[in-house]
């Protein structure tokens, strides 16, 4: 089974029990990881289609698609499928001002571990979430 | 508290529900994601004090050493946490052959969705997975 998953040309991606597979997200540019998130079946159907990432939002329990609020959208370029096809590799162009991260961020990975503390390797936002992101 | 999370210099990995967190591993030289598998504290722990990368694995329910059969082994030269502190970037440099993935190729990542079909776009593996991993 684990065999044929990872030989087969055959797209099976395997969602978890809650029905979702986890998606990161790279630069297609310089291979940056921007972002980790999930999809469910519909999220990556309308991946495909639209050729824009949608994502399942486990905290507002709902699709999403990625900058529909602050209009940092993100082109698909390519998507790849790890050997047990329960993670998925979404290249992209990011749209916008180019800020995957919903702090206003480039990536949401902006933090290194350094000793026991995080330095802030990536820490000026190119947008004001506040000023983005206004209760409706 | 998610504001929290995302301002604060203080390392707080968020664990799921089965005690792990999603880590994502990228080749320090070039950024290239190698794999993505999961850390449970002790994992994250050795990582942190031996310098190589260890994860939980979910399939054998045990910790495990990566490379630990097969010789692969991943020098960790960087840690760094999402916003919202539930994934984990891993910056490795890949020792051995270089192959990260058990199926003997560098990265789990060697398929692309082509319309409907994955084309292999990474499909050569250094070393041969029957030889290296042996019915013990």
């Amino acid at each position: 089974m684990m065999t044929e998953l990872e030989d087969t040309r055959e797209f099976r991606p395997r969602f978890n029990e809650h029905g979702l597979i986890g998606a990161i997200v790279t630069d297609a540019s310089d291979n940056t990881v921007l972002m980790f998130a999930y999809m469910d079946a519909e999220a990556l159907r309308l991946t495909r289609v639209t050729g824009f990432a949608h994502f399942w939002s486990r905290s507002r329990n709902r699709l999403w698609k990625k900058g529909e609020t602050s209009g940092e959208t993100l082109r698909v370029t390519g998507i790849l499928v790890d050997c047990d096809q329960d993670v998925l590799l979404i290249k992209v162009e990011p749209q916008g001002r180019g800020a995957a991260c919903h702090t206003g961020r480039r990536s949401c990975f902006y933090r290194r571990l350094d000793g026991d503390a995080l330095d802030f390797i990536d820490s000026a936002p190119l947008f004001n979430p506040a000023e983005v992101y206004k209760p409706s």
